[in-house]
């Protein structure tokens, strides 16, 4: 997924995140970033969706926030989503490993009281 | 924090996640890249530290964790650290956003079997 903070969260804790971390394999940018951008887009429809961010370096990080451990089974277990996962285990990704976390707190910091996270 | 998975966390859950997500103000990106190696290097010293992931594109994202909330406390009242973080708010970063989450569950996948996150 490509690097965005555009899915401000708005909700306050508790609630969950989904902390996704990988390597990707060499090779086929293009399906992949097609299939990210097609994710992105489909979780941000699902219903207990509350936001995502992402970066990529060395590493990839794609944190989602969900309300509850039930809209993140229904995420895991949409049907499109499973096949792009099926192929980020044959094609996409040397290794991921993804964590499921209860937020507890959260706070902030913006200089301009505009640019919020 | 320069992108990496260097760290590797072997702890089963439950441990604590500490998400920060940042937008860097522009400049000074070298006294920046100097005190986050510094912070790096401070927190795989302290009690209870489990590993750290960074990724930095549009925003910043940076996964630390930890044993428990009191080594997250501890780490927080850091002296050094509590200067970076005043000069984290005076001159490096527009926003961040930083979350403490109890991770219930991880699980991964590894192509080769050696390569882990």
């Amino acid at each position: 997924m490509s690097g965005s903070g555009g899915h401000r969260v708005t909700a306050e804790p508790p609630y969950y995140a989904v902390i996704f971390s990988s390597v990707r394999s060499s090779g086929d940018d293009e399906g992949y970033a097609a299939a990210a951008a097609r994710m992105d887009e489909l979780a941000a429809g699902m219903d207990g969706f509350l936001g995502v961010d992402s970066a990529r370096e060395d590493i990839g990080i794609t944190v989602s926030y969900w309300r509850d451990l039930d809209s993140i089974r229904q995420w895991k277990q949409q049907a499109e989503h499973m096949l792009a996962q099926g192929e980020g285990r044959r094609t996409w990704y040397d290794a991921y490993r993804l964590r499921v976390a209860l937020v507890e707190r959260d706070y902030g910091f913006s200089r301009d009281g505009q640019t919020e996270l």
